[in-house]
């Protein structure tokens, strides 16, 4: 059946998922939501006698100990990105077990994930379901269909909301701990593995039937400070490392010095401020990109020459920030996710700079996530269609990119969501008449700022209004995209299979698009 | 029938309740555990509009619109103590919309919370639930069989139990927050009401079917630090004080001065040393009382003369503890309540005194819960027996003086329980044949120290080896008890009536004992 964001969703894929399609943005909100009812266990204790010791000798222990098995869901988070050691250590002491059909149920996964393409060659991995995904060997494999299962892209938000609920079952949470102590006790922010917040993993830690602290850090109890606490935790692990710090920032940190790239960002500035979006008491979240940054960069200075002070910034927390922060500009950090040391840093040091749970930053199924709340949202896109819908699942040639991320939480819950993006990019317009992959829907998108000008999504006759005597070049949508079709040197009309190979959640947990295998492959 | 603690618990309270009886200290343990499936509800939000407000502006307000009515249970948080003014304010409004045979689920009452004896009278409220209550008029009324129905007396572990296993639903939470934004992020340790942690409210706000956040606080967005987070508050209101934050400390919070409770202390720091447990990563907890402090004092200056450090402190933290982690004979504090402003102080200004959760701290039904690591446990009470049980619900008259707090939590997991207490209380021998109402059942407490001399439970023949060749006074309790009968100028032997007026649970849910109504009147 077509969805409300105008996709297929094939009869096929509805009955063997047994989910809902998209129906609307906002649609399955204002409801009572009741919650998984999840596992403990108590401690078998007697008087003067220590309880038994958490702490195990090895990964193969743990899996022994917890009695992995065949079929079961692992879970990760990904707050060490691409340094992450901990998921290819795990994955490979299972393998080694001879355990199959496994599905990972990681937060993020990165290139340095390689190891699992051959994991699912071999039968050991069967699904894997992600929030965040990097380009590379494991998303092409995921891409040409190579896994058993569907492969499942959950937004932040819809990740806890949908562990809370219990349609993502986990059995086993291995929690990277770059300091844990020896009840299971733990923290991001200190030790030679440092990554700032455990955010992601706080949900996985609730819910899982048995959670697992790795850690290549193991130091005298108690932890400080404690932010995921031992009563969660069934297990510890010591292993020599749980990754590559250096890993954990890549790709621009600083703004973009790229002339083309600064006049969009400057113009989105502008366009925020005109529309009455730079004010006492603003909040603000961006991406980690070159122009994201600049884009918080030229807000900065327009809230340093009006005197503004906002309230907060959120998301995934970039050194920028931590400056705005320090200088005032900011009252507090709401952190999912540390972007560099810096960052790191920050958390460490600055009560102001607060971690959150994931379901703090985004659930939809809860009392009022942070979302709600975000005036200006910056959001990147690989491509965006003349309908505002976003993609950032897939690229032009259908090859997974990336995941959800925040994309549909932020552009749901911000007062303006704008797509700052250039239109050409590796000689492609990347404004389409309709986006290979559907995962941030038009209707909650309300500007794209590309290097050729501005279009306002029409249902945002507020924001026209007040742009239509400003020096801004607002377009129709069709006129950039007609701008974007001449300029291009190329056109990428891939052709699919009938072969899906993943589904895309959006927060609420309907789908709002399927992944289909390109006939090309990677 | 006659349980594990030999108390007879009539057939009609284990119908009635649907409860089992106590089984023995170590029973219920080892055992897979689900949670409660709770509530939660999603927001309806809309592009570019502000979600509702959950800022409502009287507790009035906040009565109709959470629906609040007959029978529902109420909670509240003990951690303004005796200068607690939310739950009369709460109640008083309660009463005032004409709503009856409320269940109150508080996790203390205490002498300010007079009013409710009215409310109890006027069928306002029909039950309470309890982990600390005072001395006083609400005691009184309960002991006088006041209440339509059982009073529950639950220790500081056994709530957060009850609670996550649905035992104990809660309608409507009511959380006082020294501060508070209007999204409902708390904290404990900023604004005049100052009160330090939450702890015991985190269990009500995760489980409660709605959550309404009190404030005299209101600050602007982001609250930091954040100790409660947005997701889980429906409603946030304001009101002019949510108490006097004098109240908090009452009692003694120095070590004490009379000679003969110096000697108690003296004695058992000596008992501690003796036996092994004065060692390199030790941890202590001990209660509020002058000689608890005092013990902590005499520990203390052991520990600096053999230059040992110990891991934590824990439980309810005085200036006392507070100056021991400064001074380095601790490593870190982990608070489930503050005793004085002293301790408020410390938590809001060094990271090592950590904040934990009533299920961090004692909940058994958890994959490991502090109480289980405590090395040394200070034990009040208000009688004990030969058996070694201990009474902290009730005086030898039978009035109730207090509820279980964390005692039978506490001497369930510390590897060595001492009860510290004087033999002779206002002229009666406090050491008697079988306590009037038994909290923490001997098998769990190790040792008696008084002014007469030690007493070693028979079961810990560990312990009497190693006291043999010293010089302390230990003795056979039954001899102990001989020389405090024969000293006592008063013996109470109350007389009960058949009615039951409240059971006492043990840590696991089990019932442990019942308290009888007197036949005096209080």
């Amino acid at each position: 059946m077509i969805n409300a964001a105008g996709r297929e969703i094939p009869d096929q894929i509805i009955r063997d998922t047994g989910k809902e399609v998209f129906s609307g943005a906002y649609d399955n909100l204002g409801r009572e939501i009741k919650k998984f009812s999840s596992k403990s266990r108590s401690v078998q204790i007697r008087k003067g006698a220590q309880p038994e010791s958490k702490l195990l000798s090895s990964l193969d222990e743990v899996i022994d100990r917890i009695g992995l098995k065949d079929g079961m869901t692992v879970s990760f988070h990904h707050h060490m990105r691409n340094g992450d050691e901990v998921v290819n250590q795990v994955m490979e002491a299972i393998a080694r077990k001879g355990i199959r059909n496994i599905h990972v149920a990681a937060s993020g996964l990165f290139r340095c994930h390689e190891p699992l393409v051959q994991m699912i060659e071999d039968g050991v991995i069967r699904k894997i379901t992600v929030s965040t995904i990097s380009p590379g060997p494991l998303a092409k494999a995921i891409t040409n269909g190579k896994l058993k299962e569907l492969a499942v892209f959950m937004s932040h938000g819809g990740r806890p909301r949908a562990i809370e609920s219990g349609e993502l079952h986990i059995d086993v949470a291995f929690i990277s701990a770059p300091c844990c102590d020896v009840q299971g006790n733990m923290n991001g922010v200190c030790g030679k593995s440092a990554c700032g917040v455990l955010s992601y993993a706080y949900v996985d830690a609730e819910y899982a039937d048995q959670v697992v602290a790795v850690t290549d850090n193991l130091v005298e109890f108690p932890a400080c400070p404690i932010e995921i606490s031992q009563e969660k935790v069934d297990y510890v692990v010591q292993v020599e490392r749980i990754g590559n710090p250096e890993g954990i920032s890549f790709g621009p940190t600083k703004p973009t010095t790229d002339p083309e790239n600064l006049k969009i960002a400057d113009m989105t500035a502008q366009l925020l401020d005109e529309t009455g979006y730079i004010k006492e008491g603003m909040s603000m979240q961006t991406g980690a990109g070159g122009t994201s940054i600049a884009v918080a960069a030229a807000v900065g200075n327009i809230m340093r020459e009006k005197k503004i002070t906002g309230s907060f910034a959120s998301g995934g927390i970039t050194s920028y920030f931590v400056e705005m922060l320090k200088e005032g500009l900011f009252k507090g950090l709401l952190d999912v996710q540390c972007f560099d040391s810096v960052a790191i840093e920050s958390r460490r040091e600055n009560p102001k700079h607060m971690a959150m749970s994931a379901s703090q930053y985004a659930n939809p199924n809860t009392k009022g996530c942070l979302v709600n709340q975000l005036d200006i949202m910056i959001l990147g896109a690989t491509e965006i269609d003349v309908n505002f819908n976003v993609n950032v699942v897939t690229g032009s040639n259908g090859v997974i990119l990336s995941s959800s991320g925040g994309n549909n939480d932020c552009a749901a819950g911000a007062k303006i969501a704008v797509v700052v993006t250039n239109l050409i990019k590796r000689g492609m317009c990347v404004l389409r008449d309709a986006v290979t992959t559907v995962v941030t829907p038009g209707e909650t998108v309300d500007v794209l700022v590309c290097e050729y000008g501005i279009a306002v999504n029409p249902g945002r006759k507020d924001l026209m209004e007040k742009l239509k005597n400003t020096s801004l070049p607002v377009m129709d949508i069709r006129e950039i995209k007609k701008l974007g079709d001449r300029d291009a040197v190329k056109v990428m009309n891939p052709e699919f299979t009938d072969k899906i190979v993943g589904i895309v959640e959006y927060r609420d947990g309907t789908i709002i698009d399927v992944v289909r295998k390109p006939v090309q492959e990677f």
